[in-house]
């Protein structure tokens, strides 16, 4: 495989020289652009059209024909995993995911089981396949895979949460039980990411929606222990080219200098964090992707623009910034104004080195 | 008006010598106590029994007389004040607060005023004044209000949120409109702590529920600025003796430095930040107020100790720490269970004493 015609991306994550700043958007594709509706629609559900890596190919390539995105990112959820395990994956109308068979059970935890991510996975790496023969390297593609506790956190209460009460408990009360059920989810991330790797994804990302509920001490116990274990099992390389990890903890701005030093090559900021200040504090120890808040897209396009450009000012002259959402994109955003932020990241970045050279 | 007999908590909030580490929990009177949910009944909806000082005062002294706390907190909501502006709060079943007239115009906005606390605010004063006579000194009285952001969230979304589009829209939009919202929710917030202090508050806590959604560029200029105003314009002083004031962002653990720099006596913290690390990073600015996960008090009973325990090891020796939960108590905890908590805090942090002597 050759590398991409643009690799901007991949070289920022590694902290080489680019000639401007990437930028890609959590949930790039998806409710908010009318063409994905119109594939989501002829798909049926949600589970539906990430099963079937033609329509996930397609909804893939969406975002990238309107927007000059130096990144693609495989379609597809992070409950693909546990739903292998055999949980029942659903999507009940306007509640978000839930499983059919939430895991609270000794018994059910002693037999859970890390699924061959070329069994009942297939369908995600035949999408990773068909979506690198569909951007014919024109940028990388992502992929990525829930955390091991976010993965849990579904498992266990067996939907979205107000409190995470049922893990919680099973946190302060059973701590063996949790440990179990984060050691195999950690098998199972670690051979579904090299998986994805090996049917080509350029670049992976672990998403830790959940792990910024912990309290300090839990969230280095049972969430962040497990992602340092997952990016020590990742090839590191793959046909010649590295493969940049990217970590993201969700609400994990306090942990920065732990989540940096657990092997990855990049960490992913939410809004909360001043990219400023997270850039002194990492170092460069690895490259940084963030960190708008969703909410800016509201804004009218010049005000959309002037937040993305002060981001762009805030992380300072040099590589290793990969400008990102600090949370997946709102269905409600107008898509006109991504095309504003795009623009301001790569025309700014590019004035920024021109006056910095 | 004398000082309480036990003043443990007036003390640690101005980091003069304790025996022990106070304690109080957020939501103390609430609907994990039976005595609670029958005093609720009788009252009819939520706000006739906040609107009844009668009643709000024997909720306040419910969980004092099941639990050994160091301080009463006043029965209220955090939306009496826009309540009082003339927006119509009320609870839908099962689904919070919300206004019947958000605030969204400009003509309304515009409109905006400070309400007299002493008009349509004057049955919390006056159970203000009866808990005082009930107490009769045993123990302080936390009088509180929400932030002026943490208001305007409610406001203008007209209720709970997932993602603050509305505010936020305005906030990226029209900072002018909100800016203008909160410089009225300012005076209001002001004189209403000052009106609750006169009729006998001998602490006030501002709750900031929602600043920890802003980015922390935002975080400061639409929420920290105003509740600096705020504690600039408090009484200090009243019948004689200090009153403390507590300022408690939830999701403000990356903010403390800046928090602690505004004036106020006390920082909240929730759990997700490291109270030996707080304290080392405010210095002896300002007392620490938290930091246990409520969900911990679903553990068993020596596991609710031993995590009590924990932090208050964390904290360490010396005064200076009042001892709380990171957010309220949630209406499934066990009561025994909050028995088990506050032993733990007291004998434990009387023993550390004796050790540091």
């Amino acid at each position: 495989m050759t590398k991409p015609r643009n690799d901007t991306f991949l070289r920022a994550l590694l902290r080489q020289p680019t000639e401007y700043t990437p930028v890609w958007l959590m949930r790039q594709a998806g409710r908010y652009l009318p063409e994905y509706c119109e594939t989501r629609r002829r798909a049926g559900s949600f589970m539906d059209l990430c099963r079937n890596p033609h329509l996930a190919c397609e909804v893939t390539l969406q975002p990238l024909a309107r927007y000059e995105l130096d990144a693609a990112i495989l379609f597809s959820d992070i409950l693909t995993v546990p739903d292998a395990m055999g949980l029942g994956l659903y999507f009940a109308e306007g509640e978000g995911p839930k499983f059919e068979r939430p895991l609270r059970e000794e018994w059910a935890i002693r037999d859970l089981e890390a699924p061959d991510p070329y069994g009942h996975l297939r369908y995600v790496l035949d999408a990773v396949a068909e979506i690198r023969r569909a951007l014919d390297n024109a940028v990388p593609l992502i992929g990525f895979s829930g955390s091991p506790f976010t993965l849990a956190c579904y498992m266990i209460e067996g939907g979205a949460s107000d409190d995470y009460r049922t893990i919680k408990t099973m946190l302060y009360d059973r701590p063996d039980l949790l440990h179990h059920i984060l050691e195999v989810n950690t098998r199972a991330v670690t051979d579904y990411l090299n998986a994805q790797i090996e049917s080509g994804a350029q670049a992976v990302m672990i998403f830790d929606s959940w792990g910024g509920v912990l309290s300090h001490r839990a969230y280095r116990e049972f969430s962040l222990a497990y992602m340092e274990r997952i990016v020590a099992g990742l090839k590191r390389e793959h046909a010649g080219a590295r493969v940049p990890s990217i970590v993201f903890t969700k609400g994990g701005g306090q942990w920065l200098e732990q989540i940096a030093a657990i092997g990855c090559d990049a960490v992913g900021l939410d809004w909360t964090v001043d990219i400023a200040e997270a850039r002194s504090r990492v170092g460069n120890k690895v490259a940084l992707q963030g960190n708008m808040d969703p909410m800016a897209l509201f804004a009218s396009p010049e005000n959309v623009a002037d937040e993305a450009t002060r981001i762009v000012e805030a992380y300072g002259p040099g590589s290793g910034h990969v400008f990102n959402l600090g949370h997946g994109i709102s269905q409600f955003t107008p898509p006109a104004n991504v095309t504003s932020l795009v623009n301001a990241v790569h025309e700014h970045s590019r004035k920024l080195r021109q006056t910095a050279a």
